[in-house]
């Protein structure tokens, strides 16, 4: 018999009896305490920490106060500073409960409430839905009419409303015997494509879809009015899947090193849906048997733990998918508590990293129709390309942006949720730092209580941006030794210099805020990766500039376009033809609920666009490198050239500074 | 709390704790004790007779004997013998358990294994299946081809087998992906249409599929070669659901007076279908995995109960049923436990009463090709009715056959079970007869221990025929008085006459088994049913003669043509053009499991098929009761003419006599 141990977690005050061996992250989830763990248990992210507050309860006072853990690891000496240490700082997933513990998570690694920003958009086609509802007046069978009665409203509505079906549903079959007699013979007929199925007795005047995009990070929902094509009511949430790993990476890793993983995190975000599909049918009133079709979209990895797909041959190299075009499911095949005689309808994959959702966003964008050439980007925590036109057809790769531009891989950075830094503005005189911060309604420097936890992504490609117009940062991104600020300084432990964009004072979690040399090379990678995505995509289309850039995403829409093209992530381009589109993805996704020539469309382009694979160009590191620079590589940027003309070279005016004071002096003496 | 008692049946010996007020043949079901109940509870067939042994456990003497049950009804004052009465007969349907109870089931009241004869036939036509397998070796992906799995199969399959999928089912996606590399992307695909249904790794050379005919009475079922059309195993069962009543509208009964029925006989007959399933594949060592195809046929009762559709409009006019065409339901669905990825056919319903039993009957006998006309007779549990030919078109109907056919409404009428009789001969001159019991190898004259229990449909038929024959009966279906047999006497209770077909000394009953003027009436009316029947399609078809007359079914395969021919079932015949055919509705299902161009075949007819509703014709009811003469009607049976030409009249043979005697009395006076 195992034994069990008494563990509580603060601040929330959960507690349960845990397994003896438990590692502490597994305890925390399994009784709901959300311990961000952005690696996937990969025990490389350094964020799950927690602080043993007491290890002992029934024996005070007999072991010493770290009994009732596994001992200190080599990965926590390296991951852990000597103050955390002192502190009784663990990482969660490194220490496994032995006794009783008293568990204190601090505010920065408790998995917050992101704040989720995914805008319906104005869908850019009239309805027309592959679902359409048809009321019906059928005559009584009689001893000479004594047909059936799928063939009798399949005449009926052959004669009423010019409509075929062809099949029922299973499940439709077996509700609406009662329900046609109870309504009399005239019914509402919910028929999808060739199929009926629903008979709801009486005539129905609106019916509802959903449409969800299904992001790594974020869910966001869309009960969505068929006819109309107006979102109704929206709901969103992280994906909870988060606490199996941050990216899809880690999700796949967890499925790879779980052999329950794959069953856990589907279950995970189906559960998701679920309460989701609650939520919005109960704010609208209706029941989930109300609705009758779904239209989901994500990214690949997501896709396949969707669909309890095996995901592991997505992670690896030639990372094909197990299914590429779209599919139809009936909602009870997969546990969606919609109709039972439901679809869902998950749109086609483009390749192994360029998904579903990638696929909402180009029959949204439709860069096949566009008589100039467009690149379209999707940060999500992947970034995706498209690239084209009408005459030059349309390619799409998949970037490894990694998950700086979400928050991972940054020292404090964090996801969009409140008390993260989302706008950075550094001035270039006195390099003080202006930042806005998720919650906040002002700029930190007109409010009192500043309450900051850590810096979001658009906080992130702020700061780089303006780290470079001030100077403090080259254009290879290494920090200038002469910028004239105390807030550049070298980090106790590490040495490595870095830049206090919040003092402790201003925080919440009782440190400096900083920007580090390796959070730059960070964002220097996630930059570069995209320049290097479209710069392929554009010899590989020969052509030399791009006319219109699109951002879609959350993320994109809470970017600013001139940090963007300052900092080179794309290349150069008129500031007014870059645009934000908002989640594209999901206003995709809403097309193709409502519009069945869209849904066509996005099947057919899923095909007809050429995926791009950059790995297998033999230039493609040396390109990427190139494009790691600020603005990059040896291109031109006359759009932002006057802004660039005016960077400070805080080293030539150190020396120049110097040499006046030398003068100065030597003048004095 | 509900009071319990404790209920013991024998001879099984089972017992039970059994609520307060429980009627006896549901404290019987409960505890799986099987009592015939013919009626489905409407109280009005008698059978489900039990002896109440002892009353009383803890209280001995206390009570009467009586005491723990309720009193006698009226119904059991009309129905039981007055020395059933003596002996402390009930009818378990009306007696409620009030106190503790040993109750015996009689010999002829227990449940009993119906011997099933439902032989498979020769197929008529080749296999070409709707279900194929394909072995196909595929191209690994690489970084320069990283299709999705789906698309590659797709692509291979086209390239090297020239097949053309275009969907893939949901369970076989989830599980194809990791069994493809094992196989290392060898594998063998199962295509149902154009629909993927298994991947499996290696070659495949054998592949089944399961035909299921499901009686009213009987279920017989299949395992067949795919590529052979050959069946490797057969099973059969009673069907289950007897229990719940014995032909359909005591079950359509039952689902009307039980919320629960419709659902308790649906995972009943499920329940049964999974059983036979688990024994055919294990007969062949295979796993039910391995099967993707299963062919139902059944009537439009049995239909609508084992899809789970509501049964009660089939019951009454215009009797429509909720679904006439074919339909595939996943067998996920419906909760068959072949592969989840398989397919479930139902062939189509034609009419009300006629189902889809009879379709497979229609496309395996093709009366719509004949050059000649024909009529097929299908009695089962319900008697259906094809007559056409390949320049008529063919006609349907349904027939009230009544149980009788079945043995229930019979006194002493049984299920083809050991014990039944099932042939009978009558000596002509001495009017004795000998007769065949099933289970024992010779006539009942040549053995020594008989066991008699009741008799069955063919011997039912054979009865009458064999009594019309020897004069014992006249044309219009009555007892002469004249005939010169002791076994001829009336009924003590009702005074009416009955003729002993088996002294007590033969049977395992303790009683004679007799035949009575009510038990000629039944026979009377089941084989006018389907006179009237025949009589009315070919004036629809207007034709005076039928050159051939098949009789299918277990049943039919049973019964002595000559009989039938001579009680008028069907109009006169040449008896070499009267055939037998066994199950031609089991062999049917075969054919449109591995022959996709008849069970399209079969869709389409039993739509052109025209079915003709009886009952509205004004002159029915005097067709009908014309029809229930021996052999019958106006009409010339010149087949059997000198058979009716020999016919004695023991009223003019006993007058003759008579008369002869007083002649010699005289002389001798």
């Amino acid at each position: 018999m195992t034994q069990e141990h008494t563990v509580i977690f603060q601040p929330s005050g959960r507690r349960g009896k845990i397994s003896h061996g438990t590692n502490v992250l597994e305890a925390a989830r399994s009784l709901g305490v959300e311990i961000e763990a952005i690696c996937g248990e990969k025990k490389t992210c350094g964020k799950c920490k927690i602080q043993i507050q007491e290890g002992y309860f029934e024996k005070f006072g007999v072991e010493s106060k770290m009994s009732n853990v596994t001992p200190f690891t080599s990965d926590e000496e390296r991951m852990l500073s000597s103050a955390e240490k002192d502190n009784n700082y663990r990482l969660s997933c490194l220490s496994e409960v032995q006794g009783d513990l008293l568990c204190f998570v601090p505010e920065e690694a408790r998995g917050g409430q992101q704040v989720v920003r995914k805008k319906a958009g104005k869908l850019k086609y009239k309805p027309d839905p592959l679902l359409k509802i048809y009321y019906i007046e059928m005559k009584e069978p009689t001893i000479h009419d004594p047909e059936d009665d799928f063939l009798r409203i399949k005449q009926t509505l052959r004669e009423q409303q010019g409509v075929v079906i062809s099949r029922v549903d299973f499940f439709c079959l077996q509700n609406m015997t009662n329900k046609i007699r109870e309504a009399k013979w005239k019914v509402t007929c919910f028929v999808l494509g060739d199929e009926l199925v629903r008979v709801t007795p009486g005539k129905i005047e609106k019916y509802y879809g959903i449409a969800i995009d299904i992001g790594t990070t974020t869910v966001a929902a869309y009960l969505t009015d068929m006819q109309t094509g107006k979102v109704v009511a929206t709901d969103s949430k992280m994906n909870p899947q988060v606490r199996f790993g941050e990216d899809v990476m880690s999700r796949i890793s967890y499925s790879m090193q779980n052999p329950e993983g794959l069953g856990q995190m589907h279950k995970t975000i189906i559960d998701a849906i679920n309460d989701i599909i609650g939520n919005l049918t109960e704010e609208l009133n209706i029941t989930s048997d109300d609705i009758l079709e779904m239209v989901l979209v994500c990214n690949t990895a997501m896709h396949h733990i969707l669909l309890n797909l095996e995901p592991k041959y997505v992670g690896v190299a030639p990372f094909p998918t197990a299914m590429a075009p779209a599919v139809d499911i009936k909602s009870r095949d997969l546990g969606l508590c919609i109709n039972a005689a439901g679809n869902i309808h998950v749109l086609a994959n483009e390749a192994g990293f360029v998904g579903a959702d990638n696929c909402a966003v180009l029959i949204n964008e439709e860069p096949y129709n566009s008589d100039e050439s467009v690149l379209i980007i999707d940060i999500g925590t992947n970034g995706e390309l498209l690239c084209g036109s009408k005459s030059l057809g349309v390619l799409s790769c998949s970037v490894a942006t990694g998950p700086a531009l979400e928050g991972a891989q940054i020292k404090f950075g964090m996801r969009a949720a409140p008390g993260a830094i989302e706008k950075v503005e550094i001035d270039v005189e006195t390099l003080e730092p202006r930042y806005k911060v998720i919650g906040k309604a002002d700029w930190h420097t007109d409010i009192a209580e500043v309450d900051t936890k850590g810096i979001c992504g658009s906080g992130i490609i702020d700061v780089a941006a303006e780290f470079f117009r001030t100077g403090i940062i080259d254009k290879g991104g290494r920090f200038s030794k002469y910028a004239p600020t105390d807030r550049l300084r070298n980090d106790v432990d590490t040495g490595m210099p870095e830049y206090v964009l919040a003092w402790e004072s201003e925080t919440s979690i009782g440190k400096d805020i900083v920007i580090t040399q390796g959070d730059v090379r960070a964002i220097q990678l996630a930059v570069g990766s995209i320049y290097a995505g479209a710069w392929i995509m554009m010899r590989e289309l020969d052509i030399e500039t791009i006319d219109k850039v699109v951002l879609a995403g959350a993320f994109g829409s809470h970017l600013s376009q001139f940090s963007c093209l300052l900092m080179g992530m794309f290349p150069d381009c008129d500031i007014s033809n870059i645009f934000s589109v908002g989640n594209s993805a999901g206003d995709g996704a809403r097309l193709c609920l409502v519009n069945k020539v869209k849904r066509k469309e996005a099947d057919e382009w899923a095909r007809k666009v050429r995926y791009v694979e950059l790995t297998v160009f033999e230039d493609f590191e040396r390109v990427f490198m190139k494009s790691m620079q600020f603005p990059h590589m040896d291109h031109p940027f006359p759009h932002v050239q006057h802004v660039l003309d005016e960077i400070p070279n805080w080293k030539k005016i150190a020396k120049e500074k110097k040499k006046r004071d030398k003068a100065s002096a030597g003048a004095a003496s």
